[in-house]
């Protein structure tokens, strides 16, 4: 034991200057023995639930995590009023196949599209049209006329980042809307976007496009778009009746929440850290982003539980309505230059709570190098894929500020098996997969913290 | 598009000789898109079952494997006769609480260890003595005697090789009864071995040591040993009763299931892949180890789906027992010395069926620089670790006849949530981990194949 000690103290410094792996080592292991974070995540999954801008349980959460940096010490806390969107989805919700050959009349398993309008209660009764993207629509011009546009584009199963196999199919579903209805179709329907075959539904944010008729839209699962497809091959003039009561309200005062510690060398100079309190309706937003929120509050946390005082500030965020506007994320973009804050980072944590295995990161190139001849503290971590460019979606509107932008990248095999469903519960996420993210955000704010990114 | 085809046709081949990205692509392609392996895993899981040694369960996994193999049109498909110990877990299952001032009588969720005698109908009531290593009873000594000595060891939560800390803390349950009865001991309770707080009591093996009485030994989960240790820390003479019909009967005859493809130039020079068909009692055997049985036989049927005909000799290996008795790994060692047989390379999937983060090796440094060497074709597939030196327990027999041996190593942090207990059944296995395993061990198998170790 003593030879062992020895050794560490006399361990080369290197190529890194300072030399940051022991206090790298005490962050990760306090996260694995001694965080709060999955205790955290299970209040805020189980105690207040789903958290859809403009909710009851948004407030609440709103609450839960200012109380919980309050609790922790944090320099300052405070809230930073944003208008965000009210879309509620309403009761009812139906996809029936009416009139099949083979099943005669099937409910479909449908979650409505967030932001999408509702048909109200007369529904859409209507002809089914199965197309597999955008330019089959544009393709079939006027024959969508009328009828219900079904989206059956797949995500491609061969992409190992799966995130670039949602980025392809996703558009479907935030544009398919807008591009049926230009001309004249009722009403679309989306596959899902995951690789599973399942019967679970998943919701997702559409957009519709200016100037352009809104028409309603909904997801069915994989399961039953592999059927209905099937169905559609034999038999002409299939149609569906839809029904959902969803609308967007007046938008609604709203809040991102953010704590400080303050730095001791340049308290002018800021690394902000952060996730999005918000989530859908369906589920508690486990992953999506439960989990990268009380990863981000665990970073402020640890710093104070460990004593380490910061050089620059650290600013933890819970931003407001990533999932259907991104208006937290804009409005803090907007008082940053507004009040001239110098921000040398900005860090998110929205891809998940699986095991972390990297950092996507934008902006200069000798800042990316940096970030990535820090690989070898991270390596007896499991962490290793330094290479993804990329940020944050709620950071993202800090780019033209030239902020340099971070996301944490956690293994994305199984994320589109939870990603807006009933699903993403806190039962999916692992405690250990949590407490190693936590810790990876941790030691990578520390480290730019310490070292800078120039 | 044909820019980018120009371009992947001059490639330079750089250090690895001939360029085998193509068909590393293809066999991931292959096994994302076109798995069987998920649908076999469900099936050998859900249709047959738990399939502990001696078992009926084991017999039809045997036979259900065999006929995969044939389906598949391996060249060869043979059993080879082992024979395995036969113990059974009998019907009741009892760890009381007695006497307890705090909670009265209370049951504990319990699972005997496997291998372990049972206390026959009369059972054991006797004082609990906590100890937290075997080091401890040692120091106790004859104090032990007469009691039920309950090994409450923690697996050590900030190694992130989980199974580092299961290396530590699994002496207690292998060896905890052998050292305690050596003092006069009862019988043990062992804390359960997995870094959760739970309900779920964790079987497992232990090892009788020669002439050194036998005692009964029990598992508890986390949660009920954490319960124990306080009302021990608050009571001295907290007693319980244990009860559990478990014996270990004579040996039963049972096989190693062998799939080959023969090699086209070195038909005679063997690469030997596979995982154990034998499971605990308890849960489906899911991680351990069908999947790895799964992924092994995609080795093979890949092999022939994308018409590589490999130089040397595939062979797909079921194990049989390496739960309780390494039989089937110790037998195919012993054939293959007898007949003279050269395995080249001994590759092995035993760690779970969760994402795959790369390979352990043991053997000449020249074959593990050559392993590293192929680091770049894995790292699009996220499989980045070649640095651990170690190899599967049921090709380890193979190592004094020289055998490179490795073991594929998927992300461990979630591995003890499951092992040897009830939740190990197939709804804990992602398909997509599934399969990238299989890639993972088909594209080791290939390069083996294509480039030799030397």
């Amino acid at each position: 034991m003593k030879k062992a000690l020895f050794l560490i103290l006399f361990l080369p410094v290197g190529v890194f200057g300072q030399d940051h792996t022991a206090m790298i080592k005490k962050i990760y292991d306090h996260q694995l023995s001694e965080s709060p974070a999955y205790e955290n995540l299970r209040a805020l999954c189980k105690e207040i639930g789903p958290r859809l801008s403009g909710s009851p349980q948004a407030a609440a959460a709103v609450e839960y995590t200012r109380q919980l940096m309050l609790d922790y010490g944090f320099d300052t806390v405070y809230l930073q009023p944003v208008m965000v969107p009210k879309w509620v989805r309403g009761s009812t919700e139906i996809a029936r196949i009416t009139n099949s050959d083979k099943v005669g009349t099937r409910e479909l398993r449908t979650v409505a599209l967030g932001n999408s309008v509702g048909t109200g209660p007369a529904g859409i009764l209507a002809e089914v049209v199965e197309v597999k993207s955008i330019e089959e629509v544009n393709a079939l011009g006027k024959a969508v006329a009328g009828k219900i546009v079904f989206y059956n584009g797949e995500m491609d199963p061969t992409l190992v980042n799966t995130f670039q196999a949602y980025g392809s199919a996703v558009v479907q579903r935030a544009y398919g809307a807008s591009e049926a209805g230009k001309f004249g179709a009722k009403a679309v329907i989306v596959r899902s976007m995951t690789n599973r075959r399942d019967d679970i539904p998943h919701t997702g944010s559409l957009v519709y496009k200016p100037l352009m008729p809104q028409i309603p839209a909904l997801a069915i699962s994989t399961n039953d778009a592999d059927l209905l497809s099937d169905l559609l091959q034999d038999q002409k003039g299939l149609k569906m009746y839809v029904e959902t009561h969803c609308e967007m309200q007046e938008d609604v005062l709203s809040y991102n929440v953010i704590g400080e510690i303050k730095g001791a060398e340049y308290p002018e100079e800021i690394i902000v850290v952060g996730g999005h309190l918000d989530s859908w309706d369906v589920g508690e937003g486990a992953h999506d982003d439960g989990g990268g929120c009380m990863m981000s509050i665990e970073v402020g946390r640890t710093f104070l539980a460990l004593g380490i005082r910061p050089k620059h500030t650290i600013r933890i965020v819970m931003f407001m309505n990533e999932e259907n506007g991104l208006r937290g994320g804009k409005e803090y973009a907007r008082v940053a230059k507004e009040k001239g804050e110098k921000h040398i980072a900005g860090l998110e944590s929205d891809s998940g709570a699986f095991g972390p295995m990297g950092f996507s990161s934008m902006g200069e190139e000798t800042s990316r190098d940096k970030i990535k001849s820090w690989k070898p503290y991270f390596l007896p971590y499991f962490v290793w894929n330094f290479d993804k460019v990329g940020s944050g979606a709620d950071i993202s509107p800090l780019e033209d500020q030239g902020v340099f932008l971070m996301e944490m990248e956690p293994n994305p095999q199984k994320y589109f098996n939870y990603h807006h469903t009933e699903a993403d519960v806190f039962e999916a996420v692992d405690k250990r997969e949590l407490e190693l993210g936590a810790g990876t955000m941790t030691a990578m704010t520390y480290l730019i913290d310490q070292e800078g990114l120039k």
